[in-house]
């Protein structure tokens, strides 16, 4: 069913390729000017998408990101436009070495050739990851959810319009058009046409993709994020920094969703946290020696500790040691985010060296694991994956390297 | 079945992970000691392999494969020490960046985890992949083919002992012993425990790994090299590179198997060319406009140009133009190495610009895409995958990254 997109994408991306920054700017623009042109069709179709929500009983969390109003294509377009400043990750000479037998040998950057995004209800989504693999030579192929489809035609139609009027292929980016299962499916096993296959959303599609995708995946953006609070910790930045990574956003991937305190200040320490968090009404739940502190808490589940709330709730355990909380941190995180609060610097490299996550925080919040934050501009998500990139995946990590290499004649 | 390996081998990671260079490099020792010191040991089980082997009818090259006599044991305890003296690439700073709100972000190298590697009837990639495992920190389950299983039992049982009088757990090492094709699937498959998957060996076994693992899996090793002989070329350089990147070692990956020639001056090279091929007795096919050019070749069928030969055999095809050739390589190419011989500069970076392949060179010989002429040292195997490795894949491919966040009470 897809294979048609599969030869176009592969078609364009032989002029995406060596396509010049000017030109990848010049349609991302276009593109930047078309949303904000097409917002009144945009919103239209949106309101479809929407009313439908409401028919089939969509809860009001999702309608809320479903829906597009004025101000949200304008940021839509802003983000676009924040791409064109970017720099060009295409190109760039990573390393050049000359051998004694005079072979000069360039590793160069490249684009990985086709990506594909599946996500969810999130029409944004559909601007943004379009925008980052056209400013890093990729072509894409979008595959949204159902619940978006109206809203992604008329996006898709507006971007692809824009990228044609810039004179360059309107199959640099293309929407996959039936949202049943078996087209997502049939997308994760392309290896003929798809480098690599970029899943966006919740715990639920990410490991329907691990377990179906044979085209290279970059697993993103599930975070059961851990914050240790250390026996040398400073309280007052352990109760900010809980604060903070739990409720400045709690249904982002890099919120925290689990507490772990050492046993010698776990007195005082989960008393003023908990204070804290109760203006905010966070739920918590414990082990028991927390129970023992603070009264009024359930009891833990296995399951809780391995749970992504994504809520204003979180798990406390108090731990003896560093080494216990590095061991329940290796046993249940998935890999994206986590702190430990301490003034002792020995304790933190040896949190830090061995807890095994894209990115380990001494006394900060969670809640800068993003692109923006770290400095490196728009991402298209959080890997938790080893290979390839992980943490935030900016336009330097939508890119693969070749070798070129300059010879004279030489041979072995 | 192979659930218990996937348990030992976190178990063992997490020491791992964080052992000193000396500690790794005094295990190598070992290892390269227990290999010489075992050689009689080896030998005997081999002898096994080989008369399983005859038994079966196996060929002659396959044989001569699975041999290990006392030299080639000793090239595989240098193959150990030469792992000892490359640098060590965990914990190197890639990258350090201090933020205005003060929080400074290193970007640091990290082992990836847990290596399986699935090769075929080498038993000399049982003791090369355990090194370049051990020694860039990440553990290994080794599964090789059935042909070297007893072979492969006692040079993995003298890596273990050695690794553990080293001091360090022996389950860093390990090899399946159930060498049916559901071990392999289930290695394929066990994402909780597996890292990244090696394939090492021939076209059937990659397929089936690509085919089948949810692992994520950097592929490697097919190699259907092209030459391009430009109409400015040097006749003399193509002569000569065509010839040594066909025959001086055509069971390789780098060895080239498709010679594309520019119509112009394809009279005279051709003939030059198959008058040097003919030295090695090397058959050649082709295309219509080739067989005008030599009468003695057969037609080359559709299966030519997309085989990898690995033999004494090229196909050869006249183009019209740099494009028709680039479009010809696209079409037939495993991405892995191809030539351009021209002196002209404009079309050489054409050519290397668009050929989407591992390494793309100009006036040189295919044979030279190898870890050590690179000068990279020793390599597991040439990824042909555009995800994370590209080209050989040595000491810092087996490596991916964590950021670690230093802060001061920073929240968001």
């Amino acid at each position: 069913m897809l294979e048609q997109l599969g030869i176009n994408a592969r078609e364009a991306e032989k002029k995406l390729m060596i396509a010049s920054t000017a030109e990848k700017n010049k349609a991302l623009i276009k593109i930047s000017e078309g949303l904000i042109a097409g917002a009144d069709k945009i919103i239209e179709a949106n309101k479809i998408d929407l009313k439908n929500g409401e028919e089939n009983g969509m809860a009001q969390a999702m309608l809320d990101r479903l829906k597009l109003d004025q101000s949200r294509i304008e940021g839509m377009a802003k983000g676009v436009m924040d791409v064109v400043s970017l720099p060009d990750p295409v190109g760039r000479i990573l390393d050049t070495v000359t051998r004694p037998n005079g072979l000069k040998i360039q590793k160069v950057s490249t684009p990985l050739g086709v990506i594909a995004v599946i996500f969810e209800a999130r029409p944004n989504v559909t601007s943004d990851a379009a925008a980052l693999c056209l400013k890093s030579g990729n072509t894409v192929i979008l595959r949204g959810g159902k619940e978006a489809i109206h809203s992604n035609k008329i996006i898709a139609q507006i971007m692809r319009r824009a990228v044609k009027e810039a004179g360059m292929p309107e199959d640099v980016i293309q929407l996959v058009q039936d949202t049943s299962r078996d087209s997502a499916n049939e997308l994760m096993t392309m290896n003929q046409y798809v480098d690599v296959l970029i899943p966006r959303g919740g715990a639920g599609l990410i490991q329907a993709v691990v377990k179906n995708a044979t085209v290279p995946v970059i697993e993103t953006g599930v975070g059961n994020c851990h914050i240790y609070v250390d026996k040398d910790a400073d309280i007052k930045k352990a109760v900010d920094i809980v604060f903070n990574a739990k409720t400045s956003r709690p249904s982002v991937c890099n919120a925290a969703e689990s507490l772990l305190i050492h046993k010698d200040i776990a007195d005082t320490v989960l008393v003023k946290i908990k204070e804290k968090l109760d203006e905010k009404n966070v739920t918590l739940v414990g082990d028991d020696a927390a129970r023992n502190i603070i009264a009024d808490m359930d009891k833990a589940t296995e399951a809780d500790w391995a749970t992504e709330y994504l809520d204003y709730k979180m798990s406390v355990k108090i731990v003896d040691s560093v080494e216990e909380a590095v061991e329940h941190i290796y046993k249940y995180s998935t890999g994206h985010s986590e702190c430990i609060v301490t003034e002792n610097m020995d304790t933190a490299e040896l949190f830090m060296n061995q807890v095994d996550s894209a990115a380990v925080y001494v006394n900060a919040s969670t809640r800068f694991t993003d692109g923006g934050e770290f400095g490196f501009g728009a991402e298209i998500g959080i890997s938790t994956q080893k290979l390839h990139a992980r943490g935030p995946i900016g336009l330097p990590e939508l890119q693969s390297f070749k070798y070129k290499i300059y010879g004279n004649g030489q041979i072995r």
